[in-house]
């Protein structure tokens, strides 16, 4: 019998998490990795399941099987409530884990910021579930635009709005004018081509705010392209299912909204009693610990990083780099080393618009269009997790791409309840 | 303007109602095709994506896009309530359609007899929700299993009981038994392999009652090699989802009771106001007309033929044959031509044993073992619907046979409220 060895537990295998446990393969610790689902998400690619263009399968593996070879490592699925840095316990479904380090990646969850109505009907695509959910609901609008009579309710259910222009809102808004625009083609030739409008809201001045202004200008360009009628200085203000309503007093008919404007951290960081700012982050040192709880570390999505050059921004490649360094910073402190500070190398950004075209800011190199969308679809299989979802889903897109049909535009409900979903009901009720 | 054709209205897309509206597409009719999915399901197959081995889309296939160039198809996505025969209306959704001609493959659900606890806690499987529903609960009674402290409850989790020796019973059978073992194997080594426990229950003197002896014999001897403990003469009496009894009074724990012990017809031929028999179908005319209504007919496990040889069984073979009768009988009506009697040709019958096994019998040949499992893959991929499908699921399934672990087994909740599954809760009550 060996000594125990030191508890880490990592609370969500997002990014951030994921590599933080690959990191400490090699460490004299036992490592605990805590996650709501069984899976981790390529959540890059989530728009994509949600327009019909993969199956969830294909971003999503198994987290048992990533660290199949990682004997450091034991995986729970659990829902983290709470976390106690004083006592150092994490509180998941009743009972208390001890540990000596955790390093905390739950991620983020939409903000809807203080429109009440829109959580209630808005589309997210945070996760699996609520990408289903909107596939879902497009597929069903378009039955329901079938059975309508009324020309009015036809093109509201074909209406669909996407709020917030950062690289989520464009991603979806281009995919979804595309699907929509080649699903009333070939699968509902009935309908009236000029039915379908896709809108996208960015409150500010342009999309992609993040980006160089050129290639704002150039995403701009190539959303109207493929559709999306795109609206600047514009915010939405609330939706009840059915009519949308902008901040200005305007209003129209919509069968669906996109809510891609903002997120904020999980109620996690909250839990440690500890100051969050106003997204709920916590503003880690510079060695991604808290400044109250030394053995407690926060990376992703959760934690505020302020470097010279701005926030470190909400997104993978930051998350990854943050995970790494947590991992080395816990096992410098075992090893009585010094602890690093972390420091953000930016990989650069970009955004598809729709099949072929994207835009690439990258150590300084901007590129639109085809190449872009070459450079993003190479980037984004390579860091896809396991050798065999690479294959599939380039097998898939290249299907896609040549054949320019959606993979598998089913309806899939596990809850028979939701057959008659809301809108077709409203449909019935209204014919 | 051409004076308006014929209406036959089609009530259900799986393998009777498929083919028949398919048959029809140079009659001078319109076809309107009803089905409450927007997807046709390759049943054969649905065990495989409870196992995890494929993935939902694999087998399902937009019925929109097979009836892409069918110009005299429409098709709407609804649930039919009922079909009047006398005013000629099938009425779904609130509304009325008329018909000229009805053909009815409204298919089967399963049949749980008297037993009144069972249909709340088994699963079943004739739809894709359920199952994903029982891939998802397989994986998250491994989770509890891990999470349990009590060797009696850790067993339980893993106790899985197959009610029915039928071709569902013995695929599914095998089928779990496998996947439990692998993924015990792979993914969960702190589990002791002797806690997981497949059971198959049939009530009758032998699994596979409707092929050759010789056949039956070599699927339990298959079964039991792969794991399967194989009970003849044994009824299931009730489950209240941790505890199993049998008709004889013995009772063991286990966490989950898959049902595959009966089938009888949907409701819908009951709302003809013509007779039905014991399970819900219609002893239809040689011409698959309704003995009352000669505009009406019935196909598929809803219909009841019988033939020197006994009735025709509820599978998809003799459903296609008698939905292009169907078919064709409806076009010989119009055209003033004698319809057809439906003359069934048998083509065999087929179930595999887990991974590399099978039995099939076909046309008095009868095969057994790896050969028979390589004739089952062969029809059955031929059988797929499309292209695409066709060779993604020969990839998954090449993929799977080389390296020998399921393609996806992720828990994938639609709703959220699902992620605490009933099993999971009893299991952090417990502990």
């Amino acid at each position: 019998m060996s000594a125990p060895r030191p508890r880490v537990v990592i609370v969500g295998a997002g990014f951030g998490g994921l590599e933080a446990a690959r990191a400490l393969r090699r460490a004299p610790v036992d490592v605990l990795l805590v996650d709501r689902h069984n899976y981790h998400l390529f959540q890059p690619l989530l728009y994509q399941v949600s327009v019909a263009a993969l199956p969830p399968s294909e971003i999503a593996y198994p987290i048992r099987s990533i660290f199949r070879r990682q004997r450091n490592l034991t995986f729970r699925i659990a829902e983290v409530e709470r976390v106690d840095p004083v006592r150092r316990v994490v509180v998941m479904g009743g009972s208390e884990i001890p540990f000596d380090y955790a390093i905390l990646a739950p991620g983020s969850v939409t903000s809807f910021f203080d429109n009440a109505s829109i959580p209630r009907h808005a589309f997210e695509l945070k996760d699996l579930p609520g990408a289903l959910r909107l596939r879902n609901h497009l597929i069903r609008c378009f039955e329901a635009a079938i059975g309508a009579d009324d020309p009015i309710e036809r093109q509201a259910f074909l209406t669909i709005a996407v709020a917030g222009g950062g690289p989520t809102g464009v991603e979806v808004a281009g995919a979804v004018s595309e699907l929509l625009r080649r699903l009333l083609r070939r699968d509902y030739p009935a309908l009236p081509a000029g039915d379908v409008r896709v809108l996208l809201y960015e409150g500010g001045p342009r999309v992609l705010a993040a980006f160089p202004e050129s290639l704002s200008a150039a995403a701009a360009k190539s959303l109207v392209r493929i559709g999306v009628e795109v609206h600047t200085h514009t915010l939405v203000e609330s939706f009840d299912g059915h009519t949308l309503t902008l901040r200005s007093g305007e209003s129209l008919r919509a069968g669906t909204l996109v809510w891609a404007a903002g997120v904020r951290a999980t109620p996690l960081p909250a839990t440690l009693g500890i100051p969050v700012d106003s997204t709920g982050r916590v503003a880690v040192l510079p060695t991604l610990q808290t400044r109250e709880h030394p053995e407690v570390f926060v990376v992703g999505d959760a934690a505020r990083v302020d470097t010279p050059g701005g926030t470190v921004p909400a997104q993978a490649p930051p998350a990854i780099q943050m995970g790494r360094t947590a991992a080395r910073n816990v096992a410098n402190a075992l090893a009585g080393r010094p602890l690093e500070a972390f420091a953000y190398k930016d990989p650069g950004t970009m955004a598809t618009i729709g099949r072929k075209a994207a835009v690439a800011s990258i150590h300084g190199i901007r590129i639109t269009g085809f190449p872009a969308w070459i450079v993003w679809l190479f980037v984004h299989l390579m860091q896809l997790v396991g050798f065999r979802n690479r294959i599939v889903v380039f097998v898939d897109w290249a299907w896609q791409y040549v054949f320019y049909r959606p993979a598998s535009p089913i309806i899939l409900s596990i809850d028979e309840e939701t057959l008659h979903s809301k809108v077709l009901d409203d449909s019935a009720r209204r014919t």
